[in-house]
């Protein structure tokens, strides 16, 4: 309505609009989505869907569910990788393998004991009862608990928790600058379901080094969260630390919230964590039924393939209006892409897959990309997120009236009409709060949608073979190579000519990298010679190398 | 080259792949753009165009080059709103027409005074010395500073930087609830060109609530950055507000950093202006020079033109290699996305153009939705953004020989392999450490290569018409002819009873939606009476109202 000031009486609508309005206003009745008990809503009415989508995608969609019943019954629904996709049974472990429902319930006891014994002050840092937390992990072991702890914390939680989900020296220094002599009391998490991802396992290194450095041992301040008998699990079991939590083999990262990756960081800081896992399983409840139009997940998951034509044709811009959401938009891009962007169907054809997400928060980005969104490439669809509660306690009148909850909605409601009036569809959900509890059921939304779509443009959404790919192994081996060929060279030499030297003539460039990298830090001992040019450079070994 | 695992001697590359391995070294060494001076490196080397590019595009990057000389002049480059785009002059006052000359040295000068006499506690509040700043403002008043105080902050300064850049009465909270009872040592920042931005002007209401509260007066405590004779500009005049800072028509919002706006944060924190204006101004003065080759902003506008066909056919990942780096690609967001994304050219043709911008940080990303990157839709391309100096101080080794910030190197260099691999282009950049003068020079090569993009597409890079189309004015207008309307009702009513009895059938969906939300607050003084389904609800007046 901005966009032609047709309310609040500044110039009468056409008869014409009025009448597009009012078709709106029936199409919002017909196809709003309520769950009463969540008190959450679902409308796709701004998705110029025709009537008969339903009909003529009925059969697919019952095929999905069909398919995610099989998951759910402990099916190997990641055929690639022959594992079982439990992340469901998380929050009703009735519904999982006897094996499993074990492992769940004594798992989310172990958590909250452990909780418990630290808010208590009865498990304590040589500092005293612990203040902090360092939660050490990346991908799917971070996003989600950064989330939960955006989303749900307090500044009176008795812990604050921090996290280095990054191979960046720097965070770190700047992470420990900023606890200063907290240390003694601060407890680290280190979280990785294998056991051996790299960039964590090398964080903890760096950490137990710092520790050393003020005369604390890590171990007495360290929990793990891995798979059984992983190397993290045996260092944690050897080095007797504090405490180990299980994750399986059948939790995918990127949906391991529920799991005690997510929920041992969030009931530390003093979450809820039975209500956030209620949420979570009252969702999965509602999305496992049949009728589409009573499904969520279903209807989120057919706009998602009406709009983008199956293809991911259209772009994803996530936007809650709530700083406590901010992140979700990543949350639900790691889920989302790092699920559907697949290069084969299960078939085997190779279909390039995709669906591409983005966004931050409203009305924060009304101000930055969305002139893009109204105005620009009409390559996209929205999907706006508000809150019903503003704040705890009562809000001033800040202008005509109104408070500023009323105008964060005001934002929200005059962009979603901007966009549509300018032909650009959207999805909204209403959320009654940032509770543990809706913020459960958000995610069990989302994880559901995700993989219905999965299954309607019949990819994998449990494995992630790409991801592999990009490993740092292959230029830390070309490193040591460089150093070790450095050492034997008579004469200073150029990258072209210590590539050859290691037998690596077609890594040239990398070599040059490399080289220019360590020759740039004095304690690498590399020394370089300028040239002519940048490329006629050339490198020797010092004395002195702490490689 | 992990995908092939072609190096370390895995397995020996094949003829061809070493050929064309040293192709690609060709192409880098022929391609690479080198500043000594700033020690930056822009590598398009990864973009498969043809060489004929430079040729093809020569004369329409003159004119483009021609057209950034005429604004530079002082030419009213924002034609729609008849303004000068000066944001250049801002790091090069001698430049800038006498009467701009001055401001900006003084605004400079008044500056570091304000902030080196905040500093060294001259200037103090009710509790003393100040130790925390919020800056309120949103859009281009934030995200610069908030990118600049990220990148160059350090836990040892003096003061820390908060931002609120929403309408969430939540997040006020929040932020007030971690400073405790600093507030009386917590200097108010209050940012708007305009001096009359709805959401920076109501959080400053809602502070001043706040402040007041606890016996404190905003004014005592409060600066402004905003244009002569706003309205924020009079109220900080008349309330005796510290301090008011100028910025000017001819900046525009997202491209303010170099401005009052970012540098006020900047020097309270403690960060070296001089050397962030410095590095701008170096880096300006590259992005000028005629040649093709040696003038970066000019290769990555063309780089972005040739990729996305003119259109912004490819999505624009950027993927800082560097924690402190995060807010990069959502500054490069604002700035690009708000910029090109316009639906007329300056012909006055439909052109719906734009370039969209996403990404967070790597390695991070690489867990989350790199998958989709390499393996599925080819809709992208990547800019990674590399920093050679890893930390201050020294690395402990943690694994195979190398340190983290080794490991980070790799990862980046290997992802760039892995995709080009898979035919996925990428641009990199390298910055040889995150110092306000390389924040400098990298804010304004992306500044002038979006400004020749803008100048490439043939749209005005320097308005925003969408941006206004998206107010709550509107939503707000008819939340009070709703609540008016309750209090004449002599009986409870339904949503569209209501929205006819104010004379807005056609906003009956709004007023449903403002019903509910009213009724949800018990302080807001709507009762709702449930019906059959919730579209059956009626709502009356009840005493009380806050409204």
């Amino acid at each position: 309505m901005p966009s032609t000031g047709a309310i609040a009486g500044r110039r009468a609508p056409s008869h014409q609009r009025r009448h597009a309005r009012l078709e709106l206003w029936a199409r919002y009745r017909r196809h709003l989505y309520a769950d009463e008990d969540l008190d959450l809503v679902l409308d796709v009415s701004r998705v110029r869907f025709p009537e008969s989508l339903f009909d003529a995608m009925s059969k697919r969609v019952g095929a999905a569910l069909d398919a995610m019943e099989h998951l759910e019954a402990g099916g190997l629904a990641n055929a690639d990788e022959q594992r079982q996709v439990g992340h469901y049974w998380l929050r009703a472990p009735m519904l999982a393998p006897s094996l499993q429902r074990r492992d769940i319930i004594d798992a989310i006891a172990q958590v909250r004991r452990f909780a418990c014994s630290v808010r208590s002050g009865e498990i304590a840092g040589p500092g005293g009862r612990f203040e902090h937390v360092i939660h050490v992990g990346i991908g799917g072991s971070a996003l989600g608990p950064q989330l939960v702890s955006e989303a749900c914390g307090r500044p009176a939680d008795a812990l604050m928790v921090h996290f280095l989900d990054n191979a960046d020296p720097d965070a770190i220094d700047v992470l420990l600058g900023r606890l200063g002599d907290a240390l003694p009391r601060t407890l680290v998490s280190v979280v990785s379901k294998s056991g051996l991802t790299p960039t964590p396992w090398q964080v903890m290194l760096e950490l137990e080094a710092a520790f050393h450095e003020q005369g604390l041992g890590l171990a007495r301040q360290a929990v793990a969260t891995t798979m059984a008998a992983t190397p993290l699990d045996r260092r944690a079991a050897e080095h007797g630390w504090l405490a180990r939590f299980p994750v399986w083999d059948w939790v995918g990262g990127r949906t391991s919230v529920t799991s005690p990756v997510g929920l041992l960081p969030a009931a530390l800081a003093g979450m809820d964590i039975g209500a956030f896992l209620a949420g979570a399983a009252a969702m999965d409840r509602t999305t496992r039924q049949r009728s589409m139009a009573a499904n969520p997940a279903v209807l989120m998951a057919l706009m998602w393939y009406w709009l983008g034509d199956g293809r991911g044709g259209k772009r994803m811009v996530v936007l809650p209006y709530k700083d406590r959401l901010a992140l979700l938009p990543r949350y639900v891009q790691q889920l989302v892409m790092e699920s559907v962007g697949k290069r084969h169907n299960r078939r085997g054809e190779v279909v390039e897959q995709g669906l591409t997400v983005y966004g931050h928060k409203g009305s924060t980005d009304q101000h930055a990309y969305m002139q893009q969104l109204r105005d620009g490439t009409p390559d996209f669809f929205i999907t706006f997120v508000n809150v019903a509660h503003d704040r705890d306690g009562p809000s001033p009148v800040v202008a005509s009236g109104a408070t500023l909850g009323d105008h964060l909605f005001g934002y929200a409601e005059g962009s979603r009409q901007a966009l549509h009036d300018r032909g650009r569809d959207s999805i909204s959900i209403d959320l009654p709060d940032v509770s543990p509890s809706s913020l459960g059921a958000l995610i069990a939304l989302y994880e559901r949608a995700t993989g219905l779509y999965g299954e309607l443009i019949d990819v994998n959404a449990y494995d992630q073979p790409g991801v592999d790919k990009y490993g740092a192994a292959d230029v830390i081996a070309l490193q040591r190579l460089v150093v070790v060929g450095l050492r034997k060279l008579k004469a200073p030499a150029t990258a072209e000519m210590i590539a050859t030297l290691i037998g690596r003539p077609d890594e040239t460039e990398t070599v040059f990298k490399l080289l220019r990298r360590l020759a740039r830090d004095p304690l690498r001992g590399v020394a370089e010679i300028r040239g002519n040019d940048r490329f006629d450079a050339r490198f020797r070994s010092i004395e002195g190398s702490v490689l």
